[in-house]
């Protein structure tokens, strides 16, 4: 199975594609779709994120996307609302290549890769390079929280019941 | 000039084009997309609207869009974060059309119309109705709010110095 986790945001949105086969993950690809304030509108930023996400899902074509999940009390409500324009554009486009969503909160993206609901950023980050068997720590992180996000979501498929 | 009018909601998402003649306005269709939380997962409500809105674009033919202001500080952080997603999906379309967006705050609009930020709805509802010599006020309330937007463009265009 194909997982596409994102990590959203106007600015710099994570992504990463696994596959999964039983317990064995490997990295597809992943990368980040960056969009400036400079000579670009809010709008035209938005259309980017949303066109940019249809060509990623057409070449990487994932079974499945995991996002993670919104929380109103967040520190800098601004900030919460940006991301959110970002997740109405990336949404539009997953639903555009008929996927379904799986949101996931941080503490269960935490819990599923580092065994604790309380891991740091460092202990997630490692234990995606281990379990995509990479040389190196993807960066920016928004890469990594997307792999995590992904792995998460694989995992919790394997173990659920059909 | 064509203006489309935009009050986003995830559930009623009012739309209004009008088209303007110097001071003659007259509307050209309006109406609303809704999307139920019965039968449909949040993001394919998304992408509905992000496809209705492609399908309205395509059919009225609009110069310029006009969408309400979003603020931080909203009664409700839930609520503002929903319609976030909503104006992300409909800003990814009006993006795809190459239409340019102006911002209005709630303020502005009533001023607009009625004269006084701080004017009630129901003398925005009177003056859309009169302005556009619509034989009733539009139903829901969705739809006015999104003609005043597109009115209250049209005004602030045809003042604007080129």
């Amino acid at each position: 199975m194909r997982v596409l986790g994102i990590d959203p945001s106007v600015r710099s949105t994570g992504y990463g594609v696994i596959e999964s086969h039983g317990s064995v993950v490997r990295l597809i690809e992943a990368g980040i779709i960056t969009t400036s304030a400079r000579g670009q509108t809010f709008t035209t930023r938005l259309g980017d994120i949303n066109d940019s996400l249809q060509a990623i899902i057409k070449a990487t074509r994932p079974d499945l996307v995991a996002i993670e999940e919104v929380f109103a009390r967040e520190v800098n409500p601004k900030t919460t609302i940006m991301m959110a324009h970002a997740r109405g554009a990336l949404l539009a486009a997953v639903a555009g290549a008929h996927l379904d969503v799986v949101e996931f909160s941080a503490t269960s993206v935490k819990r599923a890769l580092a065994g604790s609901g309380a891991a740091s950023k460092e202990q997630v980050a490692r234990m995606v390079v281990q379990i995509l068997r990479l040389a190196r720590t993807p960066r920016p992180a928004d890469v990594t929280d997307a792999l995590a996000l992904a792995i998460a979501c694989a995992h919790r498929n394997g173990r659920r019941v059909r």
